[in-house]
């Protein structure tokens, strides 16, 4: 039987090619068993007309599914479909009982609250002024060699080193770059032993945390502070203190005795961008080691351009091993790879390499080696600098908006990194400020999530400019200062 | 200054092309300040010559890092050190201070074991006999059309959907195939609420039993049964009751009232590969809906070609939503990529999806797309077809010879997958012989790690045949013959 065209149909929606498109219509009827062994598929001419393509599109697409054993070619009468092509087995799932349903709420030993909420919409590429944060501009990332150095990490030479199971290690090559290169910017040296590969930043604090705190535990975190360590601290039901941040960062002297563990963002803190002066550096070590508490350091974005010289990493300045230090690519590349690393002394990665492997082996061996080789290849540098640039940039732009639009900074002449912080009027919220900019198509992060849910305080806001092209920088802040005042006058 | 060619050396071993290694090593030099700001590069037919290599490789380097701002070319003087090219701040970090040094043990507040031993060396792709289990095999796997799907997946058409952070969402083309195509093949239907993306096997059995166990609930495992289980149940500090299986896998009555979680491989046991018949499985199903116990199915290697036509999971026969069901494609496609999948009732996937947003967020969102052209395009089913044909002619040659050559199965008739169970001569310690057979570059799977380590059992081995070639076999099994019968006789 042959097979009409007319059954076949393009979905105009689909982001993928034509010829990806016929091969998984044909390869799809075939796995369901519309298509039959031995029914002759419509020639490529009759389905090239029917579809509206170019027939060597189909011809490319049949070349392809006769490859991969889908089809057979049988000269002069066409393509027929393979007698051993890829099959599904069918079983008739049986119906639902719903009367007799799992009630999970008394199954689930240990439930998890949901992470702190988003404060940006999932179709935030839609507004028109995103000072949203975090989140990777296509129009600076270096496309051309990242494809270029997947292709070269998903070559033959590189098959077996990559996709082997290879609990213990990570890939070699990625972590000499590290040691040699990156780490020694912040000024830190470290053993191949001492380095660990992580999904991102938010796994190395949640593995740090895993390991050094416990119900019996006190842990103390900046206040304002990253809402994300606030998530892990809550759920490992250690006590938290919260230490109110000031100009320069976290007080040694806002630490309180009996501390396990010290959170801090020392270089650079979230979200306020202060730099913490190498005096409190100094104490907050000395206490370190006189009281016996560790320090877990997030270098978050040290390798975007700041104002002043770039100051050495709170781990540089470690003699005693005490502090465990983050880092990540999700700001310089793109949040999505989900690749940070957790630098420690040897016997605290090794308890934390454990944990990785049982709770998932270890991060894709493909993507460690594509990051190995867009690093090594000095991809990564220049695409820091192009985003150096860009981001000095739009922040002069931003700076000279803010003060021609009457907005305040809440940290003036601090700001580096990609973000401001400033400070609503007294009496504005900023959540309802942010709910309601919306309405403008301007996206800006209430400063409520980084503030110890005991003590709300809604009087501060974060704008970054790593998502929205200089252009549109002046008129979004233009709209901020409207709607903030509509609402002081309210 | 010039910079002299001499400085410069190519490495050998180094697995990068020509052109890559040039290009690091002046981004190298650069980085590290070897080479300064408007220092002349060599020319290229000199450092060509130098190098021995192809002037045009040369050529394409410095092009590379023309583009990259590492050189500037001036006209008809060549090639410089750019004034603005990247470079690395240094620091001296301070002497290290090992008196004063941290004391881990009392540090860590929750230790971690390493998960059990691997029963491979590292480097047994040079072993001649490799009879190990769970590794992909370069010769059967789709090389060109898997670094096609990655080149598209990279695509600046994808790019925005695979590089934002999306917390809470997977996928929607792999989510919409796995739910189409993958689990219709096992009885399963599921909305995309209830399926989530895990990073691997392992990831997904972690999610499980951290959301269901706590010390006080009570597991039941298989006896013999997968030791990445039990280490995941030892960390979790349940009460693990071991179930002995017999030739129809779990038996219903081993599972002693009062369990709260059963973990099972109803349809592949591990490692004997029984299956467990369809009246075990409603009884099994009858007990979970009465005694309110959760069954934590792991479909392994369900892909895989069996002797017998394909039943469907134990999930398939779920109408209380009480199975939670693991699938992974690590032995179909290569376990260095780690991707599995979770599918259960929506209460439970929510939890798991939070718990996967704390310690991680999500799998990268690329290794993602690839997988969804890559089995949307149909080569995951042409590769299954390739893969089923060689490990059926190799599990022939297999059998021919662990007959002829007088070894046991232990569960004969029934063995499928990738792997033959085994039993030794009384007496013989089959983790003796593995470390024997290592000097006839032989390597098995002793038994001993699927057991209950409070009863152990060095009777049995593994012998799996997906990394080894069909005409390798032959000897391979006549060496284990030979070193067996020199240990029973000793």
């Amino acid at each position: 039987m042959a097979i009409p065209t007319e059954t076949l149909f393009l979905d105009p929606d689909s982001e993928r090619t034509l010829q990806q498109q016929i091969q998984g219509l044909v390869a799809d009827s075939i796995l369901s068993g519309r298509f039959q062994a031995g029914e002759k598929m419509p020639s490529t001419r009759a389905f090239a007309k029917h579809l509206k393509v170019a027939r060597i599109t189909v011809s490319l697409a049949y070349n392809e599914l006769v490859a991969n054993g889908y089809l057979v070619s049988r000269d002069r009468s066409g393509y027929f479909v393979s007698d051993t092509a890829p099959r599904l087995p069918q079983f008739r799932p049986p119906p639902p009982d719903p009367e007799d349903a799992v009630d999970w709420d008394s199954v689930i030993a240990n439930p998890f609250a949901p992470p702190s909420e988003l404060v940006r919409p999932s179709d935030w590429r839609n507004y028109h002024f995103p000072f949203i944060y975090g989140q990777s501009d296509p129009r600076l990332f270096d496309h051309q060699n990242w494809r270029l150095c997947a292709l070269n990490a998903l070559g033959r030479k590189d098959f077996e080193s990559l996709t082997t199971d290879y609990y213990e290690r990570d890939d070699p090559v990625l972590i000499e770059y590290l040691r040699r290169q990156l780490l020694p910017r912040r000024g830190i040296s470290a053993r191949p032993e001492e380095v660990l590969l992580t999904m991102g930043a938010q796994n190395a604090l949640w593995f740090a945390t895993q390991l050094l705190l416990s119900p019996e535990k006190t842990a103390v975190m900046e206040n304002p502070g990253y809402a994300g360590l606030r998530d892990l601290l809550r759920q490992v039901g250690c006590r938290t203190v919260f230490a109110e941040v000031d100009q320069d960062g976290l007080p040694p002297e806002a630490i309180p005795h009996g501390a396990d563990v010290v959170c801090t963002t020392a270089s650079h803190h979230c979200p306020t961008s202060v730099t913490m002066p190498i005096a409190r550096r100094r104490e907050l070590l000395r206490r370190a080691r006189e009281e016996n508490f560790i320090i877990i350091e997030d270098d978050y974005e040290f390798e975007l351009p700041s104002l002043r010289a770039p100051t050495p990493a709170l781990k540089a300045q470690d003699r005693t091993g005490c502090v465990i230090y983050v880092g990540s690519f999700s700001k310089t590349l793109f949040p999505g790879l989900r690749m940070g690393y957790l630098v420690a002394p040897e016997p605290f990665i090794r308890q934390a390499r454990s944990l990785r492997a049982y709770i998932m082996r270890h991060p894709p061996g493909h993507v460690q080696r594509t990051m190995a080789y867009f690093l090594s290849l000095g991809h990564f540098d220049a695409q820091l600098t192009r985003m150096g640039d860009a981001f000095s940039r739009r922040r002069a732009v931003m700076e000279k908006a803010i003060e021609e639009n009457g907005l305040e900074l809440a940290t003036p002449g601090l700001s580096g990194g990609s973000s401001f912080w400033l400070r609503a009027p007294a009496g504005v919220s900023t959540t309802a400020l942010a709910l309601r900019l919306r309405e403008d198509s301007v996206l800006i992060e209430p400063g409520q999530a980084f503030f110890n849910p005991e003590e709300p305080n809604q009087n501060f806001y974060r704008l970054a400019y790593s998502s929205i092209a200089s252009n549109r920088i002046p008129q979004g802040i233009e709209l901020i200062a409207r709607a903030t005042e509509e609402l002081a006058r309210a």
